[in-house]
């Protein structure tokens, strides 16, 4: 860690800096220039606080050499790692689809789907019991009884399923579900996570709106902190001032966590866009870009059940996106 | 509502939709243009879901005309509205100044910071026991613990409390605390905030990161439509590209809320910026901008105790910044 | 156009409103609902200023339901369109990919460059003469010199070449270049879009670091007003909070233009990232979201010239690279 | 300047980095870590190149220490600067309302409009001839005419004028024009500023939608290192995800840029929100954070003439907010 300190700070201001780093048990190399001095922080720094040494009035600028996460460093962890949930391995070459409804909505439609998905060729089911909405007045989803329903589909199928949880104190009624997602605004429920990491459940945890890569992997890192360390990250498009897209896709998330980070890293078209058109060539950006899957909504039938159908794919979208997916995959592998 | 449907949009998808709007209990209002279809949504629109419609593959654009908030708009709620917490007023005219350093640290610096404060003219004590960090090996705060020390400086004080919850499982602890804050990470923590409206204690709600004024207002619509009306709304700086702040302060954020809602608005000028250099102007904008108080971080030594002294005022400093917030308040009455 | 009216109006600014739009020659079609009134404007909308009725104190809301850009419209040129710079084709079909330097150095470098890029597979040379950079001491290009050798090169391979202008007075300077770029910085110089309009040139324009999808294509439609219709449109990053990449690539953008418009679209990965060993996955995505065509820049030695190796393949990096996009190209075909 | 190099790189790679950056007369000190070696650039910086820098591969950071601005610096220039323009100041405690209408539209309305901001305590007159517009069909001023105009305007009444210039070419109208604007659109229209520094005139330069406060610091370097030192900060509101105001106003550029730079700051409340409700607010805030100035637009008639209305004050309006933002002023003086 690089701390530069400006050449007005007092003695006795720039000591006590100096000596409540070392206190960290930090090395501090300094070095004077003409306007500021340079203070170079050797060790683990993981555990020193930049926003309180950059709020300091001594202090101009502090830049971070090596990141705070450790479980989740590729730098630490060169190879590739995966997640293997209900016997099917996501990362590290295994490409996963996860496909299913945006809320499950009764036995008839959630089986339904899931047979058409696994017939499409996805690897997983998802379904949506707990919903976070925006207003108390949407639907909040089938909740326990939607998770009884998605555990019925798995029997029917064999898929193993992802459904999203919001409180910890859900987690009893998620053991037998495959992937436990975290989504977007729940990223850092600090307290959830750390519930999360006491577990040995595969996590599929997704970016926030506003995160950085470098805040998702802290979130991750809190998860395997506490001893968990099967993750999935999961980009679903940032906010930006756009408009024309529900969020905005940031697909160099993909290559660039996959610099930064060891775990697998998937993409959800159909959130980060909101409009179905946009859900395949999204897809194929994604797969081109090297992620290790994809989270697509696919309802049985968009048109009618209007309640979900916004950014779905039918069945048969689903299978020509899928199958599109599958030349991607192999044209780049070359 | 406004609903423009394309005019290639297949006879039978239009009245599946026409159809389906009217099953929510609103009229439909339709004019034909010669490239699209205008739907006027006459009725209680705030349980449909704008989202969902704008998915659909027929729909080019929604516009919500009334919002979809009830009990925090001041269209039904044209007067001010204030929240009472241990004896004090905040709100409709009465400005409250919560002081109080980011993190409790111990009984003596809790009770030294207190009394600082209550000089200066702070009307309420704040202080950190359940810190939200962004990395696992960040301190957490002394949680409990923490509690039990604030509650000591209370009652030496006289000064009533703001702690942030992160939570709902921790509500037993916060008996006697007066007003409870939702940090900006759990804006969006729908079932935490659930919980809280079942209380009849003061939340104050700080806005996400990248949360519009529109979402802060439906998170504190989740509180009030469970029966808890005593919201205190928190502007505390967004998340943009620009980095010589620690976040944007969106002052134009106190007027508009004060346009949509009727709920009182404070601002953060402590996290905003997360300099203390810049606290006191930004406090005095505040002011002027016609907030109805503000929460500022004191810390009894800065520049010694380190673990906290980033964006915190000393006692003097604070002392000079409530001092000139006084007459900015004084000077905008007339 | 759809504008939304308060009830709380008075009368005679309602008239004064109305005929007002009346004059523009638009019909207004006014229903009246309990809390608000809505106007339908119905014609040739597209000279009517929404941000001039937005601010109106009686309007709460406008809404656009045609967008304001005809030329430059899908709706009204269902057929795509592509360009023709130098006998070669781009976009309807036609790949084109544009690579080399960033900026042109030396006769010697360019013409390597040009030679390297033209075996691999480019279908237009570019390098940079007129550079803009945010430092005043930062290199600003070798300007008409650069210039010179660019046309230089262009003879030695028969590459057609692409190039900035920073101002419309340079125009002369650029007769014999085949495609002639704006700069993100530049998009909304409308003066020099103006002056663009009034020449035959292929323009390639790139979308402004925070600029709307919209707001590009109204840039394009400044150009096409004038009479050029010979527009590429350029998706080259946009400026967020994440800064793991310098920018953020809204791969969202080449679906999204697709839709709105008929001009050919093309993405820029180098500038997008900022980060050389990023840019071959950015563009196998791009290919793969059904871009017309990519900008690499490609340096002859990125390693040892400093000074533009940043974002820069190496020939073989990009020839690497354009192997690639040709197998994705095929495996999206399908 | 801190550079940040792996430790994976080759010796030779290293070698040609320390090599070159000699070549830029900065010395290099060395300090190698475990994983990383850090370099320190000593000497003058201002013309090495980050973004260059930062692409390399062996590179993982690169961090500014001293700024590559100059002549704008604070540092260098510890004094406020003010700026004098038609016999009038403005900054280093000279306070300058800039007010008058969006667009000039005919004699009679700029001259009325001079003479009651004049009355109202404006001190300078502001009025568009060329306008900006983000559509080609949009009114785009009375360009030379309204010039002539707002010269008329000038000499009834003694008010220095502040109009926009959209390109160099138009200079020569520009001769008696007190002060010049840069629109935020042409922050970066490099040419073009490099021109205007080789004037002596006053220029007034606006935030750019999405450029940082250095960018920003650097587009006044680009006219102060020609010669001109005569410049004007103005924040005017940046782009973000918010739609309730048209940009979102940041306040905290005002003290931020204060401490940056001698240079004088002021605010344009009218574009930043675009309502003109939240005018006066916004006016207030700006004062209360240590502005030097406000640009703010006012209009005879905003309801009649609609097409300026939108985000205009009344004269009354304008007297009102003028009278408060004085109190305002010397409320913070203390």
């Amino acid at each position: 860690m690089i701390v530069v300190v400006n050449n007005n700070a007092a003695k006795e201001q720039f000591e006590n800096l100096v000596n409540w780093i070392e206190g960290q048990n930090v090395r501090v190399h300094i070095s004077t220039g003409e306007f500021q001095t340079v203070l170079g922080l050797i060790g683990d720094t993981s555990r020193i606080d930049t926003e309180l040494l950059e709020g300091l009035d001594i202090v101009s600028q502090v830049t971070r050499v090596t990141e705070p996460f450790k479980n989740a460093n590729r730098k630490f962890h060169p190879e590739n790692s995966y997640v293997e949930a209900g016997g099917v391995k996501l990362g590290d070459g295994h490409f996963g689809i996860i496909a299913g409804p945006c809320s499950i909505e009764s036995e008839e439609q959630i089986i339904e789907v899931a047979k058409a998905v696994k017939a499409a060729g996805a690897d997983f089911l998802r379904g949506g019991a707990f919903k976070p909405r925006t207003s108390p007045y949407d639907f909040q989803g089938l909740r326990a009884d939607g998770l009884k329903l998605l555990l019925e589909a798995k029997k029917e199928t064999g898929l193993p399923i992802v459904t999203e949880i919001m409180s910890a104190e859900h987690l009893p009624l998620f053991e037998d579900v495959d992937i436990i997602q975290v989504g977007a605004r729940n990223m850092q429920n600090f307290e959830m996570l750390k519930e999360l990491g006491k577990t040995k459940k595969p996590i599929l945890i997704k970016r926030g709106l506003a995160n950085t890569l470098k805040e998702l992997l802290m979130s991750a890192e809190y998860i395997m902190s506490e001893g968990n360390e099967n993750i999935i990250l999961c980009e679903r498009g940032i906010r930006t001032y756009e408009t024309a897209t529900r969020n905005t896709l940031d697909i160099s998330a993909v290559p660039a966590l996959h610099e930064l980070s060891h775990l697998p890293v998937i993409v959800d078209p159909s959130h980060a866009c909101g409009i179905s058109r946009l859900v395949k060539p999204l897809a194929l950006s994604a797969a081109a870009a090297g992620a290790d899957g994809l989270m697509i909504e696919v309802h049985n039938n968009p048109q009618r059940a209007l309640c979900d159908g916004a950014q779905s794919l039918t069945p048969e979208q689903f299978a020509d996106t899928a199958k599109a997916v599958k030349r991607v995959i192999e044209a780049i592998k070359e």
